[in-house]
């Protein structure tokens, strides 16, 4: 039979597609970054047919030199994707068959698109997952180095934005090493689920031919196969599951860009971001504006749009394959392109930071930092907490009408409000003698923060 | 001064952006199919600039000629959009000074992009509204073609997907005229928050240069001025509120395309979709899948994931610009491409729609769909609603016992159920009787139905 | 027929309701807040059913008289609403039948659950519009107050959260008074699409009885009726209208919120939040929190979510009313609710503001807010604004290197950069230089500040 | 000093908060139910003290004795919570000091209520995974009990809603426990991140006093301690991603629902749903509607929403604790409800099945459901698939276009297509032919059904 018919399946319709229906349905234009997967997945796919005894020794010597001259003509631009043979399948499948002729036509024995696709995906996204990974640790790496310059760096720590008890910035630092680690783990647990091989469900249902599912698991490096073949074609949950995770390690790198956002204003003046990183004004000509960490804030709505248009589409979906699905690809697509862009973009940003201590310092001595060191003191002298508490409130209060810090006060005043005051309180009112202070796992103390930073270099080693 | 540098803002940095940052920031690429819209607005500029004495005539017709000149070298395909000059608008300026000296770097006075672009999109969104309006109503006339061919076919009204009371296929499909009405308001209420005129906000805060807003909106066909600067070039909300209304639209259509699907489903059987909208299957050679009305269902999932992209984006960004702002663009402008494909293949397949008119009444003889027919008969022989609503269910549970409709029971089994029953009953326990009877503003009977249908028309015309 | 049937449906099922389902399906828990206006409704319908020769006069006093008992028992909290009864409309309708007997019983002739629950829902959430409309204009009021104090109040515009150029911190404000007008705006709009009456629709396709749907509407003070049975009882575009339009008015006051925050920080130190609306920690003795703002900004995200549960829920519903949108009263509720918590919240709050001017004008004079002034000076002394923005790049980059504002550069030093700079430069260079001259529609001169505050009263009043 | 003040930090306040503001902030009304947690927190926090030398033994004894009388007047209904009290930790500790004066003030040495809060949350949320956990097994135990039963029931599986090809109603089912299964690994997967104690971080930066936080840990069955102060008060990733994951269940159950509410429409009628899961009409005698698949379809809505709101409320916040996060708990709380409510329901109703394999059998034959089969064989006589793939296509056309099956045409016909095909074709068009034929691990050949169901209850057991 000559191949007139463009399409997989022209044979049944009396009218071709309408060219607007066409251009809405066709996938190509996004699909065909996909190619070098697809390609990898056929190439198992006709390993195990052949294995299997379905298909012939020479037709699979055949697809593979037909595939290896595919790929040469893709790298080469010499590949022209056609909107009229729809997704990157056909498109390939076709070329192979121009170039092969039968054999070509048999590689499509025992698997549908529904199969294939599934596949292709899953062995795309397991190569993002896998880089996603490499560039979070990068990220780390930078933090951590940047956190090691400043272990002891004093600066105030906040909540509601208002200055609460003085850290390091290495310790605040820090905060964002911990988020990328259970970022990074959130990704390896997603790929474990990536990581199984639809190929062999067809259709829906599997195939009469006696193929070997494990076999070409195994040649694709799978952890396992998809159990049930309805669920294999219709299954987006690692699409979802990879695009909740990502937009997690967006909401972290969010909530820093907000940091250096604040922390680069003028009034704040913590630190400068390198020139490289910044743009200005058409019209402001002293213009210095935060334009990466700006974007970053932004286009984590982006990936969270993506993650509800992965939810609302599988939503009610009936079993099995709707072409529905066909929608996954694009979110799919920018989530991981988005990800990986703001990841490498934050490691080296995050190199270009200047940091202001002295600025920090000041701060520090603007919001009664260590009020809840006074209050510790006097616990430590006997007082319960909830009335050392108390005792100190009233003291700041004081302090504050008077425009002074709680360091200015004189002993005289401060045993005004608990005489269990002595000299040595003046100690624990430095930002330094509070931050020595908060000396176990997790706290602030310098000492703290290196095991820390050694703690995570050990374990990106 | 020579104009060395690629950017509207270098000459107060000290290096230069890095490749990684420029790709990340540049708008470029998506933007620059905003150029004629930039170009209307800068020529509006212009000439109130010019009004103003700001500008003089040798320039201003300097910047007509070369706008001229530009918008014929775009649409030849003659302009290379460059990376370097980051957006839209500073492609369109180098390239007007490139072609006029000194007259095109006078265009920017008392502007800055952040107002330009806030010109630019609702410009642009004005333009995508009119046009959506436009294809809602071609939507609508194709339903009611449909629609009045289809006044009088009796079908099945589903409630909970189970048969309730029988309507005509006609009056179906008129729900949908009605959505789409409020669709079209929608979209006119949210033009008119869109046609309003940011420029002259400059960056925040005005300008300096006595310019005449209200004339430059005249200009444009502005409906008025924005009347706060800061809000003039922060405000986002009418992306918000359109990306919303959208997916109300796309919301419809999904439920239009639901019922498709299943009414094209071989148990039901109720329509058949033409082949042109339709595709088949790489593996199953019998297949015909209505592709269309699932990918529209999948694209509804798009929209959301837009709409949730800008409220995220916009959720607690202080006033003014902010960098975050340009991702309001690539979701915008999806938003309107899916809406305005899906509007106009949506209203050439409904034209493709075969109906089946012998399989709709079939189902509704399946479903017990008169028994509220039966219980409005005794009520209107005295029997309060509450109890005759109790008699008839358990006639239905007799008949559902017997495996057969109510019509199926014989006046003396009907009798046991009530005395009040006789020989008229059957009247109102066929389809036809029961359509007839709901003859009020809104209900099914036929005559309604074509009184709708003549309402929609004359509104359209 | 005895009574003796918990449901209204119940003759028909062999076998009860399990507990679980009851408790899963049964919607009185939250729908009894309806209550009064589900007797409204029923009023409304029993007086058209009257009108129409329907219902007798007698039955209609009984009712009349049933309901007003059943009104006093609820506000007197003598009504326990049964689970047993599924929702409000049956609580509601037993206890009628309970007093008055058979006229009870004849209420509900000629409509359904499924119209009367659409009827409720638009009687209830109209009322909530108009409330809202109300708060959002005391919100207004009390930042038209605010802003009428310190319309001359020189601070720095941001861009970037960088400083931009001066505005006042009235003109500021007034940012959010556009923001919020355009907010009702909407709810008005919506508004009109809420108001319109289902009630006539009865299960989906309209009734048998002679019903007058435009008698019922003047009743209840409808603009106009719904169309199309099928879309008035599966219609729900109303409450995710309302919903986004909801969400919008959250955004902006989350990011109001965002700024007052940020405000009270004290290393910026704008503004003090007055006690009342702070609260302190638990550990920290020192610290006074924005808890408001902070939470309203954390309740915006609430909202938005109610959104996405709406959307979700009608996406790809087929028609018409399915058990699905039992799940619309429960978000619908809580965005309301949490809306005029907020606004009332934030029109008190605002009050209750304390402003720093000092401290605003010192952060004006930390970040070149004058730059543009002097490349508009240049561009009036004849240099093209694109060159005149890079002399001024330059200059900032000089004096920003000095450690010194523009106004502190010598003229020489100044000249250094352009000749045509004299003496009056100094003038543009101040704030209030800066400010004066921005006098135009929008722009941040304190005369135009008065006349926005004005047009804004006028509007309101 | 008396404790005269009602708030844990009202010392340094000047007024009172407002009624207004009291019930905007405080988050009793919804965080009691966390107070067992809190309370096994605070026990093992006294406990550490004491071991760590902080607190004395009577302190210690006279905490454990109070908190005992406090479960005990909790279970009994006699704790009154007070707003004025702001939260449930406010009301415990107030209420342990009124028993047991000083011992309690002191429990609040060394911790904050920002860590407290988070070990609350993470306790409970803990207990509510392994519920999940358990009734997801629950649920699987129920879809196999019913897919063993139905492990050979020949049914049709759909692609696009069309007919694909046969497969049986057991691996239909078990598709569902293929979900399930993931489900419950990212919700052990999610486990692991929320087991680790937060507590000690104390307000952001740790303590100063000597805290052994490995041995609270240990005490409260975490199995790591947060590493970082900062990162521990402010980490809400364990609720979205807890959230997410509960999404995907919700989308499952959805996508369960829409199937089964479809098989229970009359035109499909494949299953029946026992009357105790299904509700009736107020109007329409005669229906019975399944309710609880279409609240659950409704229901994912509301998780989803949830998931938004969390994701929304986190983006973009500047470290540590903000108010902001209190949000998180009534989203947070009402995922696992719903979720929880919903996997009990649905085991429950899935042995409410009632199946009919007749019907399922005959639409089958409605599709042309073996046409791949015909297709399979051409292949293994010889022909390459694609091309067979056509030859059957124009069969199926043919077919279609007489009103009869492929199996329905005489072997004279057949061999019209294909001279290839003989008498034993006929073999490979039943739909037990073509179930038995797909034998391979995930296929639809009823042996491979059983396997699958051995394997779940295998890993169940």
């Amino acid at each position: 039979i000559a191949q007139k018919n463009t399409h997989a399946w022209s044979g049944r319709f009396s009218e071709p597609v309408s060219e607007l229906v066409k251009k809405y349905t066709a996938s190509v234009t996004f699909d065909h970054r996909l190619a070098e997967f697809d390609i990898e997945g056929s190439l198992a796919h006709a390993a195990m047919l052949n294995k299997s005894g379905v298909l012939a020794d020479a037709d699979l010597a055949a697809i593979r030199d037909g595939m290896a001259a595919i790929i040469a003509d893709i790298r080469a631009g010499n590949f022209d994707w056609s909107v009229d043979l729809e997704d990157v399948h056909m498109n390939v499948e076709r070329r192979l068959t121009d170039k092969i002729g039968d054999a070509g036509k048999r590689l499509h024995t025992g698997r549908s698109r529904n199969d294939q696709v599934a596949t292709d995906i899953r062995l795309w996204l397991r190569a993002q997952i896998d880089a996603i990974v490499g560039f979070i640790a990068e990220l780390q790496t930078s933090l951590l180095d940047l956190a090691e310059q400043h272990s002891a760096t004093v600066m105030p720590g906040f909540t509601h934005l208002q200055v609460a008890q003085p850290v390091t910035f290495g310790h605040h630092l820090l905060a964002y090493v911990e988020m990328l680690s259970r970022d990074a783990e959130r990704m390896l647990d997603c790929r474990k689920r990536v990581n199984r091989l639809p190929l062999g469900a067809a259709a829906l249902a599997g195939t009469t031919f006696p193929i070997d599912r494990h076999y070409t698991a195994q040649l694709l490096g799978f952890d396992d196969v998809c159990h049930n073949s309805l669920d294999a074609v219709s299954d987006r949950d690692f699409a979802i599951e990879f695009t909740a995770a990502a937009s997690l390690v967006m909401v972290h790198l969010s909530r820093l860009s907000e940091e250096l956002i604040l922390w680069m204003s003028p009034r704040v003046g913590f630190i400068d971001i390198a020139d490289r990183f910044c743009t200005g004004s058409s019209i402001m000509p002293q213009k210095k504006n935060p334009d990466v960490p700006e974007l970053v804030r932004g286009k984590s709505g982006r990936v969270v749009g993506h993650l509800i248009a992965l939810i609302t589409l599988m939503k009610a979906q009936p079993l099995a394959y709707n072409k529905d699905n066909q929608e996954d690809k694009e979110p799919l697509f920018d989530t991981a392109d988005t990800l990986i862009d703001t990841l490498r973009i934050y490691a080296d940003m995050m190199r270009g930071i200047t940091v202001k201590p002295e600025a920090m310092r000041a701060a520090v001595l603007q919001g009664f930092a260590t009020a809840t060191d006074l209050a510790d003191y006097l616990v430590k002298k006997g007082v319960p907490f909830r009335d050392s508490h108390e005792v100190v409130a009233l003291a700041v209060r004081y302090a504050e009408g008077q425009g002074v810090d709680l360091a200015d006060l004189s002993l005289e005043k401060l045993r005004e409000f608990s005489t269990l005051i002595e000299q040595d309180v003046y100690g624990v009112l430095t930002p330094e003698g509070s931050l020595a202070q908060r000396d176990h796992v997790g706290g602030t103390a310098p000492n703290q923060v290196r095991a820390q930073i050694a703690r995570h270099r050990a374990r990106l080693a």
